[in-house]
């Protein structure tokens, strides 16, 4: 293996999407249902230590706890516990060398605490729109549209995020509602008794208020858990609600895309406002990262790139995204520099701009 | 080319999914014509031996009919004719080093043998669920759910095969669908005069049947002959029924896949009871089966991944298929090695769990 | 970086789809604004000299016009304007070292030129369907099926284009439509007021009629202006159309294809009459084109491959779609021969037959 170019072992990341940690200690059969986007481990197949992201745990995060490289499963998680869920997060948030976190905490906030708690890193909110409709709803349909309005105007959140691929795919129709529509839209969710929000009204309409505040939108793209329909997730789903949106000079940002990241490099060189990233396939393909990411940089501007872990619960995954992430970074630059097809300089901004500025620019970070 | 890893090139490989081997003779037009999915060598393009595979016929089966390697078409299929069909099958079959075949023998079986009748490798029945339907169907639809079930409780299959794709795309509604409304669609079918079965409520029926006694059942996914439209054979159509068989215990293989394996990837990611391959593309893409692999193995638990040649009509396609496939595994796992993700001892155990060791726990055999 | 292989260096390319060149000189939002399928530069990335594209012209382009390797973008394009575009197009066409064109002239004529008013290359016209009938309609819809099919019999192209993709989708209809229907269709296109050519039937009219004629016809497939939906552009949604043309017997040709190349190298597998090639992407993807058109030569067969760069307006684009080209080409045959699947003798007939063999015997040219 080649050394990472020094200015992309150098980088500050800022991870423009992740959750948050796992406070409490982890069991085996925990600790493998974190490394799979199924419910749990399947009884048919084997180990999920038998996987890409499986092995990269016990060969990248295995030295980090003091214990040989590719160490037993089992020898990795009794150490694991042996030394207490803080020390673990601590190590690895530490070892990510992330300077920046945006955190998505809308997803089981009770079980996690966010990145810096850990670190001296900085982090920063995101606001989980389908949550905020989830709690401003049950106050009343009447009104609800202007609760939104006041809770976002409030709001100190640096983005948005949107799970509409989750609850009624990208399929989302490309016109604003108004607010009748969406009182009438709030008025079925109350009846049907069910505390989720998954309307597409209401989700469209979160999406436009965020937008028009200014608020960057983050779109869940592509793999995910079994709960969604993998169909429902192409990024080109949004064509149309991006080419409605894109007059607002708002970015939306769509997050993962794998295994349709080449569709989002073209949204995002087509779209003013979109950008993309490859966060979860980082670590899931692991080793293989490399391919995934050049495939993903094929005709994307690299200025509409931008780094992302999408880790969640476990405090390995920041690790093994950053980790893999500048592996696959370093290689996409020392194939252009061997291929004659870049210089030095061009390299090193290239590598900031998808390491951090990017992120700056979009988010109006400081 | 690095040398196999031993651990691969010793493998005793399964083929979980293979059709059997021409009796005959064959000409040139008739031996062209079975490297591709097109029913017959376009006027319009030139020889089918400029392909991948083509290529692969010349440069890896000229040597074991005792030819030059690359030696011309008109010298093979010559010298082919020469040796006579059954010479031709059993060389190729024992250099596949295959030890067991699962065999499909539902498609051509008047012109087609088991691999076994070729070789001392042991050979186990696929039973493809249309083909039985086509017979049971014609002592009339009062009755034929259940004559459906006694076959089925009568059958020494091993699995049970799907060709859904080629009838009524995979979109399969997830319900399991009642007696009554199986004997109108078979009345329906009746009435129509037709002897294939291409009817959707029928198709559901026989996969719930097979899986709820037990059969794993596969289907045919992806690429194939012309007269299937590739959009309807994209994995995720079977979402939905997917996760309303996941309950049953009994897996579910999605044969082939390319070009649409990285969605295959996510679901048996995802499904406890998926499983998944990348047989005839891998002799189809031929020296370029290293990617497709690679891909195909990115975010799939390897517990969940299995080898198949698709071979059908030519004993080529099944040395090739194995061949490629060898190729391929050993560069995967010799890549993971070089990059430091994997021990010696890890490429050892995951070379068994797709070579063999998948298909022996998912098909239960013996 | 390897050198080309001889065969693959000298190889008389005969570009089989692009537009004319501009005439004026171009600033650098201009020029920009054309490195990219987006209509302009999004304040919100950064300049399209940082993209794979915009770093080839600073590598590859800068040292035709006499400046350094890599010169920064505002040199680049001074030197531009001072050489002229005459200049600067005669410079680029005669560097591609493309024998011969096929050009679509239908879009903004007014503003491109021919390549070979500027090299010795010859230059074939390609009709534009969409154009021709927009012209023809104004004449009324009464007798407009007979304009067309005049127009075709009187009409030198060697072949014709449709660009359906941007108007109507790639779902096309298979059915021949009834000269009543299509009158009917002129109708209402009149009445609509608008000049566009942007009706199913009259597409799908303008497709029969030129493949019964004998035109191949050349579809606009993938990758585009962000004017077109990119899920209505996948090639699997010409499967029905293809299916019914097949019989004819005269080339179909889908253009570009990116993302979906391994789509549509299965449907040039299955079709006779269908031939593939990845133009727009190979400039696009720049230095990384190796990969991309390995994965399109997966499972095509050799004969039905063709060479296109798309370029429009910049000279440029010429120049480095024939160079990345050569790159992919040489790159994949070489990786061939390095893992001994190809003799000499083989990747020289090979390069023959994508490099302009296939185009000749399509396109029946001299």
């Amino acid at each position: 293996m080649e050394p990472l170019l020094p200015c992309v072992a150098s980088l500050r990341l800022v991870d423009h999407h992740c959750h948050g940690v796992l406070r409490a200690d982890v069991d085996r059969d925990g600790f493998e249902s974190m490394l799979t986007e199924a419910p749990s481990v399947s009884p048919l197949g084997t180990s999920l230590f038998d996987s890409s992201l499986g092995l990269a745990v016990r060969r990248w995060c295995a030295p980090l706890l003091d214990l040989p490289v590719l160490a037993p499963a089992d020898e990795y998680l009794a150490r694991r516990l042996s030394l207490g869920a803080a020390e673990v997060n601590r190590t690895f948030l530490v070892a990510s060398e992330i300077s920046m976190f945006l955190v998505d905490g809308g997803l089981s906030p009770e079980r996690l605490a966010g990145p810096s708690v850990f670190t001296h890193s900085s982090e920063l909110p995101v606001l989980r729109l389908e949550r905020l409709a989830e709690e401003l709803v049950t106050e009343g349909a009447a009104g609800f549209p202007d609760r939104v309005r006041s809770a976002l105007a409030l709001s100190s959140a640096v983005a948005t995020k949107s799970i509409a691929a989750y609850r009624v795919g990208l399929a989302l129709d490309p016109e604003r509602p108004s607010d009748a529509s969406v009182v009438a839209a709030a008025d079925r969710w109350l009846a049907s008794g069910s505390s989720r929000c998954a309307d597409e009204v209401i989700t469209r309409f979160l999406v436009w208020e965020a937008l028009e505040r200014g608020f960057p939108v983050q779109f869940h793209v592509g793999y995910g858990d079994s709960d969604l329909s993998l169909r429902d997730c192409d990024p080109l789903l949004l064509t149309d609600l991006l080419r409605a949106t894109a007059g607002l000079g708002v970015p939306v940002m769509l997050l993962h895309n794998y295994p349709f990241h080449r569709n989002a490099g073209y949204l995002a060189q087509v779209f003013p406002h979109v950008f993309v990233d490859v966060g979860l396939a980082t670590h899931a393909v692991a080793h293989q990262a490399s391919r995934v990411l050049a495939e993903a940089l094929e005709i994307v501007p690299f200025g509409k790139f931008l780094f992302s872990t999408d880790a969640y619960g476990l405090a390995e995954l920041y690790y093994l995204g950053a980790l893999f992430f500048r592996r696959a970074l370093s290689d996409f630059l020392s194939h252009g520099l061997r291929a004659h097809a870049f210089a030095l300089a061009d390299v090193e901004r290239v590598a900031n701009l998808i390491g951090w500025r990017n992120a700056h620019r979009a988010y109006r970070l400081t």
